[in-house]
């Protein structure tokens, strides 16, 4: 996607080098960051420089592609030795991104039948592009499939950011609006700030603004006053996790967007790719929620006056905050999940049809 | 109510001088600024020293009282000049605010038919006392009634702040909280940050802390996934406004707690005292919503590491936000209106009967 008018993806690799965007400086700051080892990876993936399901499956295929490059191992025990060292140095910079995993055992379903060394970093190279490719497609696939619910002159709100900054390139919830701005219809897109880390002013709102897609940021507690009033048509989010019965792990406030828009009788869609259906996860209630640091609640990061990045606390010191990261929308509020096979009515039936193994 | 364990008013007047506690600069720091003259009374309301409905109907009350004792005139008919001018004054200060209007008429109604200065003078004093004496009285009537509401060991979610430091004294929906927690039962409160200015983390927080009732401070997203997993027993907001048929204008975010109250099978009760309702008013719609600088999404206000109020932007420059800062809860969403004449059913009838007149 574009920034400045030029194309970008949020992680690609040449040579022994990998090149990511430092999303914790967006939008304030566009900056290229180049990793040239395995502990770079890790740290980019752990402070959250790169972040988003997609974007952090291509981060672990390349980690591991890029560790099994520089290894000077010349015996195929030894690099196997390493492979599996680095293999868990890797996955436990995000110990629950199920996409970290995804992309890491997909590396490693390609090389672990070979015998040769060398041969073993020229296919993890390849293949960790191949992943990218393959991450990108589905994306572009999803925003193909979604598009076709965006009548001309619509007005979409979306939650969080599930754009190409999230992925590889083009994004989830984002994919069907690129679609059909591309196509040539005309979008209006809220934007819910999504507090606490505020990912749709950050986030959202850069992509869409480099995109030239007219757009309103609003605080959370606005989006049920415009769904009220009849100034939205369609709500498109993401997700981290759906499980078997439709039931599917979001952003917190993304529950919130969903009843309100069944409330107003307003379409409400979850736009992911089929590697977040978790089929072996029976419904909402077996996913856990994680908790996150109550100083996200209180303290607001931001760019000051005088051009720096600091936060500014808004409560009292002695007050405490609870900050669940995630929420469970049950499916019976979401009309359907548009994945890159195609839009699925979001029930067990329908998600075991498509995506369930025989 | 309690700061640092010693009583307080929002507001109150000693011979020629009005003290207000300056709320812009709470939870952070507490001052009282002390206002002299009519000029200083107008500015603490146009720039929010003092806010919320039945704190400003007392600031018009006091400072046109202060106006009238300071106003040098030996004839009565230059005394009336001024009054008139002074009235004026305070009411363009905030001209939406139907609680201001409400403070300055009534020291009109008690001083219209003197002829004698001093008389004057001394009437709008003491009946200016008698104003802020009747509006505290009301919320502390509202908190009695309202307590029935409270089980002990209940979890009440607010939004906003609609506590003391928007009133004299007992606030509306946290009034019964405090009855409930002098009574001796146990009571946890959800503070919704509520954005975007905040109130809740700022104001809320702040009272609760002072008067040592346990709460978290949540964001606005949040509130959802708490009533989804029953941790919320009890919904009690504020009211801007309440129109005829029982629809309730309030602070943005309200009408989104209610519609999720409501699918959780939790009760929803607005507080406010009957001033507020306004029979004159048929329906929601008739109800105009103020839309407010752009730049309280975009720019949040607080508490630096350094010890100084600052903002942070956590938005790109060139992105646009839409700040509407009421919205209207329909009478549907409403379990009672919690006043100081009593718990009342949410519907036309209802507030016809109690507060109609005959």
């Amino acid at each position: 996607m574009l920034i400045n008018g030029k194309h970008y993806r949020t992680i690609w690799m040449k040579r022994n080098s990998i090149y990511i965007i430092d999303q914790r400086l967006l939008p304030h700051q566009f900056k290229l960051i180049k990793l040239k080892a395995i502990d770079q990876v890790c740290n980019a993936i752990k402070t959250m420089m790169i972040r988003g399901a997609g974007a952090i499956g291509a981060a672990g295929a390349y980690g591991f592609a890029l560790s099994i490059l520089n290894d000077p191992s010349k015996d195929i025990s030894d690099l196997n030795a390493n492979i599996k060292t680095n293999y868990n140095k890797l996955l436990m910079t995000r110990p629950t991104a199920s996409d970290l995993k995804h992309g890491l055992d997909f590396i490693l379903s390609k090389i672990k039948n070979l015998k040769d060394v060398n041969k073993i970093r020229q296919e993890a190279y390849k293949e960790a592009h191949n992943y990218s490719d393959w991450s990108a497609n589905n994306c572009k696939m999803i925003g193909i499939h979604g598009e076709k619910l965006i009548q001309n002159n619509s007005r979409v709100l979306t939650h969080c950011n599930a754009g190409w900054l999230a992925f590889v390139d083009f994004g989830s919830a984002l994919a069907p609006i690129y679609e059909a701005h591309n196509k040539g219809k005309n979008i209006f897109v809220y934007v819910d700030e999504t507090r606490p880390r505020n990912q749709g002013s950050n986030l959202t709102a850069f992509e869409l603004l480099q995109e030239k897609i007219p757009h309103f940021i609003i605080a959370d507690n606005a989006a049920g006053f415009f769904m009220q009033r009849h100034k939205v048509d369609i709500v498109i989010t993401g997700a981290d996790r759906i499980a078997a019965n439709g039931d599917a792990a979001n952003k917190i406030g993304t529950y919130e967007k969903a009843v309100l828009a069944k409330e107003n009788n307003i379409p409400f869609y979850i736009a992911a790719p089929s590697s977040t259906i978790d089929l072996g996860c029976k419904s909402g209630d077996d996913i856990p929620i994680e908790k996150r640091n109550p100083d996200e609640v209180t303290n607001i990061f931001g760019w000051t006056k005088d051009g720096k990045f600091d936060s500014v606390r808004t409560a009292p010191i002695e007050s405490k905050a609870e900050n669940p990261a995630f929420d469970i929308t049950p499916a019976k509020y979401i009309k359907g999940i548009i994945t890159e096979k195609g839009i699925i009515e979001c029930n067990r039936n329908s998600l075991k049809q498509v995506f369930g193994k025989p």
